[in-house]
């Protein structure tokens, strides 16, 4: 029996929740892993009730839970997630983007995943004022760096695709700190002789993810960057509805997706819930891996397999020019997995 | 007589700055405006050579000049492009990203400007050492962002085309620098009571620029984010080798590729030098506000439909799959321009 912790969230992020929930009931139900769900408040809605983004009570049932599902979160999504990432120092922020098959893509055969460091760089929240300037300290530790090159380096060997991390930063401009970004990385870099290494300036990897999504395999890079760069890269594979995000730690792990809370169709019925299905998914593969657990790598497989399954069938949620409502749509992947 | 400074620069540079050298030389001779050229060094061989990336003189001479001119430079790029930005005081980068026909590009219809705040932000220089933490400081100002909106709802205005503003930053994550940044932007788009005004996420703007280019009139951000999306951009209408950048201030600017040296290709006279050509047609265009000068105008228009024919027409230098050279091209050019 998994305790998962579920954060409903703002705008779509109620009906994400309930196609999740669905989902979830039903491998319960018919298949043997048990998974025991607690929703919990946090973003604009909670602040306005309790005063908080991010009330005590949710915090405290996250950490008594094995692992966290968050839906999108509205304007206070920074007091929400940075806060976490932070508190829970979930240093890795995983973000796939693949392409699938009947979805617009730059590339078919775009596959690459983003390994964004999660806790440090310019989400700290220090800011001064200085008269008529404000300054913010960007700051990159050797220690951030280095765990979050290990994990870039772990997963490229795990995807055994391509086998090649690329790292992403400003070295010629921020010297010092992506100086010890990019040479911590270098450094790790010899740990893994079977995996390639290259280094590339965030503004030519914006260029390329265009000209040449299907050239990546692993990117690793800081926080901002990772932020744009996830944004553009998953939109170059057929937009934020199919983008998943895994923000994990040592001993926990939190999925969400990557796109915002959508307050202009919310309510409708109509968002697709692939992205959060995904993160779901993501999820149980992190399941499997810490418990070692077969059964949840077995229903990860599933869930991928029916997501893919029902866009390579066309089938579409109404915001993105299909038919099918978002309960629709979440039946049809519930008949693909049990 | 106008006297225009020249960077020759590295990798492809050299083979740019003849091709417009050349093209300047055909209007001198041709045409009844008269420009002097001063070729001068910075970059890679010019700190081989004289132990400084920006030689004495050639900021000397850069200064006596009416424009400057800048090809691309290699690994020293920063300590030439950032110093002198910063040195001159050119607050505002302009950067066009315009479709043209027969180059691929994701919409057809795209036609936007980023300007680009082009003197604070992380590139000042202000970096630490703190044990094994590096720090960076990202300083914004009330006055740079002031100038930087008014120069952004200006060129809308003049552009006339959708006549909109979109202010892209981060103001949720960094509240008080880029609070300041949006803030200042709001309150400057006041004044231009018939120019549309947006805020936009920068990762949300990294996606809409794909998902959606063609929305986009005028796109105003802070220093490090016009780098990244200015390259993005450039590549949604179809690549680097199109791309140039006005560096402008109150009394002086300077023109420049939005691309690098590009030393892979280097010395083979197979670059596309469109970048460097258009780049020399947005000094031509500055001459003419700046000196009331309509040949000058006459000229930048030239320039630019003799591009856009090239274009159209299909030819295309080899580096980008056509078969003319450097030099070939830039005699095709020059036919279209005298
Ligand atoms: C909501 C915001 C604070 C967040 C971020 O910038 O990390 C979001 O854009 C994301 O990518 O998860
Ligand atoms: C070379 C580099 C310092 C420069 C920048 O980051 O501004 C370049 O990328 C540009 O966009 O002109």
């Amino acid at each position: 029996m998994y305790k998962i912790s579920l954060i409903t969230g703002d705008g779509i992020g109620p009906e994400l929740s309930e196609s999740v929930i669905n989902i979830l009931d039903a491998i319960n139900d018919k298949i043997g892993v048990k998974v025991q769900v607690t929703k919990l408040e946090a973003g604009d809605a909670a602040l306005k009730k309790t005063g908080k983004a991010l009330p005590d009570e949710t915090l405290d049932t996250i950490k008594k839970s094995d692992a966290c599902l968050k839906a999108p979160v509205g304007e206070s999504a920074a007091d929400v997630i940075v806060v976490l990432r932070r508190l829970l120092d979930l240093y890795a922020n995983i973000r796939p983007a693949k392409a699938y098959p009947n979805m617009p893509s730059l590339n078919q055969n775009t596959d690459m995943v983003i390994v964004r460091e999660n806790t440090e760089d310019l989400y700290t929240g220090m800011e001064f004022d200085m008269g008529d300037t404000s300054i913010a300290l960007r700051s990159i530790s050797k220690r951030a760096s280095e765990r979050i090159a290990n994990y870039a380096f772990i997963t490229a060997e795990q995807r055994n695709k391509k086998k090649k991390v690329t790292c992403v930063h400003k070295s010629n401009v921020m010297r010092k700190t992506d100086g010890l970004f990019a040479r911590t990385c270098e450094q790790v870099s010899k740990r893994y002789p079977n995996v390639a290494f290259e280094n590339m300036y965030v503004d030519a990897c914006a260029m390329n993810l265009i000209r040449q999504p299907e050239a990546f395999d692993v990117i690793v890079t800081t926080n901002l960057f990772g932020d744009i760069l996830s944004d553009e890269a998953s939109q170059v594979v057929g937009g934020l509805g199919m983008a998943p995000a895994a923000n994990i730690g040592d001993n926990f792990a939190l999925f969400e997706p990557v796109h915002g809370a959508a307050f202009d169709i919310a309510g409708k019925q109509i968002a697709n819930p692939s992205s959060f299905i995904l993160s779901a998914k993501m999820m149980f593969e992190w399941l499997s891996t810490k418990n070692n657990d077969k059964s949840c790598s077995d229903i990860a497989k599933k869930m991928e397999d029916a997501v893919y399954g029902i866009v390579k069938d066309g089938i579409k949620t109404k915001d993105i020019g299909g038919n099918k409502s978002t309960k629709e749509f979440t039946q049809n992947v519930i008949s693909r997995i049990i």
